[in-house]
């Protein structure tokens, strides 16, 4: 019996590869704990304190009812949900969509997007992905992991007001495009465009995404719209960059169930495109998780047979926007500018305004990751109120355009909202001129 | 404006990765298609034909009308899931299990792996697992997309009775020690250790788990526990390798609530190992799929709460050692020798005396892929009951070592397993001598 490899002192142990080694907590569960710790009123990670519409959860209840619907769904996802996911996007992209070519359903928005990357990149050739920064916190760990480099261009406040003394509006974050093509090189494969936009609350103009769109096109690369906020736009139109002209051909769409139904916890999402980009997505994703669960997807689906007889929709967008009036009256009363958001439902405060007493004490989980987590660890300890801290967006060099900023989630009860206007009147007292 | 790139012509679009562009389906879907397109009793894919326990189902049902249960899951899992594994594998493992510290939730067994191949392997570093032949038809694919590369070592038949001519054990089937030690090299990370095994029901003695943690001590390597049908032996005990003397802190086991409560479409899975593999493994998940979902988190662990008033896990086994029994019985009957599983729910039947007509045809996508997919499509398309070609659990080397196999999955119902038997009655006319 003979080998090659030399044994190892009988003591030693397997070791975990050093990207995983770590053991830095992710900013929402971190942020979670502080704020339980404290019994904060939660406006940080964007889950629903309110429950889902009676007809989404009974949707969900009535599926368990049936065998099949507790079982191995297919990958590509249930037939049931695949035809509603069709006809959905045979409406909102005005061309015919093919349920069983075109579509792949996904354990949530977050793995629909692991798949997209992981079909599309290859490890050890240095590919490229332009994030638009901030970036949602799972792109770059998920570029990484399908062996993709993220590439970061930030969007950029172009307002001649000052957002540390002016409420202005998500508008005024553009993307340079001058900026954006220059980071484009030879390696570059995908361009993320998140639209309504997490955290800004940006929506995309077609004009804008008409430009992209053109550099995208001029330099071969797939666009991934990560649309998860589709359904929540305040006064303006959300427009799918797939249905401009030529654009279907190099764009996967990524949805959430979650989001739209108001159920973060169902993990269903989906991707949708062109026939051989969904079939890659389709064999990347058989092989992470094999399936989404299957009687959640038949609640979503049977939810989206509901939705019109309900007005779901709309009653839901109304229910939105009343709640970022609200949130953003709260901050002007205060005194605090913040961004106004036409879409999705966080809203970004600019708290450059905010004094922190010297006497504050810091933890050191959190002085080691930065200025604008101690902003925001304070909000919580000081005021009772949790957001998150938008640095967790940007990459290494370019945190310090968020320095300022507090992400609050709205996606939260009235009476959350109520609460966290009171306990944020303390503020009041702590405002200093910002040119001092 | 400058650019490195050259644009490409405007006709260019984006092209996946050759490694996710390949069309081929899934074993799964490839013949729960051909089964569906005949019509035939599917004893082919692992899900239960038959309903979970009411029960269980009211489990799941009950969750969801708590809001808090419709929305994201900390990564790691629900306190009150973690709480459960954690009481049930202290129970087991004799030693207590720490639930914030030594137990990960996951989207299914399947996701428990990938993330941990993610968390111990690196990419560009050509480190290997080794799989034990037949392989689950994942590990290839997960161990690959974590960067690993999978050695194979094929489990050997050692009786002395011609397999196709007679009925033997899953005991027959062993690892060959010396051969396992010689895969073994420097690059060696990981050995992957199936019991119940999938498909050829052995159960691993505690003799054999003895050998193979001395030499994966020996040239330290991890050790991935795929126990997901722990819950599943007919008179033998089942022995989890981390109870061994040495072996916990080496071991990662991984779990699947979809197997232990009959509803492998609910995705909930767990890993439990030692501190620090469990937060690497958890790391890895965070990115894969951030987390599972919650609902049928809290209906498993609510059916777990309930299990001892129902005695659920002693029926449960009762009933498929019954199955089991019935399914043996019926190749009995018809004089087709099987291998008699110890464990685990499938049935691997020898069909070498099975003589397929000459003038029987084979569309093409079946006989790219080989002669034992052309043996199954027939018991298919001839006989009506659906397998899953075993060959798919090797690899090119090792195939020919299945080609006279047949896996059938007892997870069905009685009534399904009774038209089967009356469907395979015609094999009797086909059988010929394995001689000539
Ligand atoms: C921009 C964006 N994309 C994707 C996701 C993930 O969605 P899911 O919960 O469906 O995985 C989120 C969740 O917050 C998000 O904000
Ligand atoms: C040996 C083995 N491991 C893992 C799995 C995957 O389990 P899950 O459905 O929980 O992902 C299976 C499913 O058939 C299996 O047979």
């Amino acid at each position: 019996m003979t080998t090659s490899a030399a044994p190892s002192t009988s003591k030693a142990t397997p070791k975990p590869s050093p990207v995983y080694a770590k053991t830095e907590l992710d900013v929402w569960t971190l942020m979670n704990q502080v704020a339980a710790s404290v019994g904060a009123v939660n406006l940080g990670q964007g889950y629903m304190s309110f429950p889902p519409k009676e007809f989404i959860k009974h949707a969900a209840q009535e599926a368990l009812n049936e065998n099949t619907h507790n079982q191995y769904a297919p990958p590509r996802g249930r037939p049931g949900l695949l035809g509603q996911l069709a006809t959905r996007f045979t409406g909102r992209f005005g061309r015919p969509i093919d349920a069983n070519k075109e579509v792949s359903v996904h354990a949530g928005a977050n793995e629909a997007l692991l798949s997209v990357f992981t079909a599309f990149l290859e490890h050890g050739k240095d590919q490229e992905v332009i994030l638009m920064e901030p970036a949602f916190d799972q792109y770059t760990p998920n570029v990484i992991m399908a062996g993709g480099k993220p590439v970061y261009v930030p969007l950029r406040v172009t307002s001649d007001k000052d957002p540390r003394e002016n409420v202005i509006s998500s508008d005024d974050w553009k993307l340079d495009l001058a900026e954006f093509e220059a980071a484009i090189t030879e390696k570059t494969r995908i361009v993320v465009l998140n639209t309504p936009h997490n955290p800004v609350g940006k929506v995309f103009s077609r004009e804008e995404l008409t430009q992209i769109g053109a550099i995208a096109e001029k330099h071969n690369l797939l666009i991934v719209a990560d649309e998860v906020y589709e359904h929540l736009t305040y006064g303006v139109e959300h427009v799918s960059i797939a249905t401009l002209p030529g654009m279907w051909e190099r764009t996967v769409t990524v949805g959430s169930a979650g989001k739209l139904f108001g159920v973060t916890g169902w993990r269903v999402g989906w991707a949708v495109g062109p026939e051989k980009f969904i079939s890659a997505t389709l064999s990347a994703h058989t092989r992470i998780v094999f399936t989404s669960n299957t009687p959640l997807q038949e609640g979503v689906a049977s939810a989206f047979r509901q939705a019109p007889e309900h007005d779901f929709f709309e009653v839901q967008r109304s229910e939105y926007e009343t709640r970022r009036n609200r949130l953003m009256q709260v901050f002007d009363d205060i005194g605090l500018p913040y961004v106004v958001p036409n879409g999705a439902y966080y809203l970004l405060v600019n708290a450059a305004k905010l004094k922190i007493p010297r006497d504050f004490e810091f933890p050191d989980f959190i002085v080691e990751r930065g200025e604008n987590f101690k902003l925001v660890y304070f909000f919580i300890k000081y005021f009772g109120v949790s957001g998150i801290p938008p640095t967790e967006f940007y990459s290494e060099p370019h945190k310090e355009l968020a320095n300022d900023y507090v992400r609050f989630a709205f996606c939260k009860t009235d009476e959350g909202l109520e609460e966290a206007a009171v306990c944020l009147q303390k503020i009041k007292k702590y405002l200093k001129e910002t040119s001092d």
